[in-house]
């Protein structure tokens, strides 16, 4: 354990670069912060390579689980940890962990019925949420396509409420995820406006693929075609759209219903 | 139409100061950005006292449509449009309107079959996120109870997409509520994690009032002692928890679809 006071330690100012995403990749590492997300990390059997805490924590029994775990330990202030994590109340701890992306080919799609994958997803609070809707509908992962926000920024991981440690995380181009998504089982759905099949209506096998495309844009015309289903979603209002994060679990809980309803889902070759 | 060049224009700070909750209450009026959303508001026959552009933008069909409706023009630099609205890149109009929430004794409770309670939501784009979506499942509108963020932010209304002119927006304490509840027909039914009742096992009586608590607290324990119905979401995963406004739209399509089925809810006396 190690006692940090100065802002202008070195320590300080690189764990704090990590809120950058061109430091995160550079160093293979990223933050989170708050008992809560932490915890939920060492359930899932990921501890922080570092953990950074204030003194009066030093009791509390989740902090003391999470320091025997960590790589080393590092006792602050509070204004130096809202120094590093950017939020004027990170709670108590913030820890350093390295970035596990998983490989599309590492991906075990048996591992669940339900896959989510998200097109040039730019907002990185609805792309912590979806990690989170994955966690609660038993998703496998979260595969993200083209120019997506970071799921490591510290605001997706905040989203996730802890999910960027249960669930898998890919990244990939589209023509590489297709031919993944093709050489074994798997139905791609596609939300879409451009289609009059109630997402009601629609069956769904497993392993399902849920795409979901860009907030503004939606998913590309080629994208849509490339799908082996497209639904919508009612709409009643004025507006044509729901948000991203929303329609993702709108979908994502229709496709746990189904499987509920039949004890599980057909396999889909 | 004025020309307005100076960031020290008195006019530009008095818009800006906007911004801040305090300002907007003294002078009932907010700010909302962006064609998309001023759109809305224009087809929800609600035009901005002020309409603040860029030069370029003059040529729009819907900013001249805009223009036409507005009580008075601005035309500014884009620079001082992001410093009214706080936003990078707010697109090329900033519209100022009057604050129109609805006293709760003013609802047409008969007028959906769907509304959306609140309970001391702190998150503004989960408020905006749940205007957009009330629009979508056509609820009536949001109750806000407690101490809720403002539904007049920037982020709240740019995250709502426009939702906030054509959704009812009321703010009431909780005993008022419900003696407002009280008052007439209606099914208040509570998300919580202290039930059994699956939520799509539960039948939803119109109109069916939502209510959703706080993100980090859920409901007191007094609140869902006055619900009519408890309902709890399938979770499968590590969390126990959805974020605050994916769990208002999963149960509001809930109650939609049972509604499709059905051909409309019963009545509930």
């Amino acid at each position: 354990m190690r006692e940090i006071t100065g802002f202008s330690n070195p320590l300080v100012k690189q764990v704090r670069s990590l809120r950058d995403k061109k430091h995160r990749r550079a160093e293979g590492k990223f933050l989170a912060e708050g008992l809560r997300i932490l915890t939920e990390a060492l359930d899932a059997a990921v501890a922080p390579e570092m953990l950074w805490r204030t003194p009066d924590s030093a009791g509390h029994p989740l902090v003391q689980r999470l320091e025997a775990a960590a790589g080393e330990t590092f006792v602050t202030s509070a204004d130096i940890l809202s120094k590093l994590s950017g939020k004027d109340n990170p709670g108590s701890v913030v820890g350093v962990f390295a970035e596990f992306p998983t490989p599309l080919e590492a991906l075990d799609r048996g591992k669940a019925d339900i896959w989510i994958v998200a097109q040039a997803l730019r907002d990185p609070g609805n792309l912590g949420t979806i990690l989170r809707t994955g966690d609660a509908v038993g998703a496998g992962g979260l595969i993200l396509i083209d120019d997506c926000t970071d799921p490591f920024s510290v605001e997706a991981v905040r989203a996730s409420m802890g999910a960027i440690f249960t669930q898998s995380v890919s990244m990939a181009r589209w023509p590489e995820f297709m031919a993944w998504l093709r050489s074994g089982p798997g139905q791609l759905v596609g939300t879409s406006l451009n289609t009059t099949t109630d997402y009601q209506a629609a069956r769904y096998d497993a392993p399902t693929f849920i795409l979901v495309g860009n907030e503004a844009q939606g998913l590309p015309a080629d994208y849509e075609a490339a799908c082996d289903l497209l639904v919508k979603m009612p709409m009643r209002g004025k507006a044509d759209s729901l948000n991203a994060a929303v329609a993702t679990a709108v979908m994502a809980y229709e496709v746990l219903n189904q499987r509920r309803r039949s004890g599980g889902l057909e396999r889909y070759a």
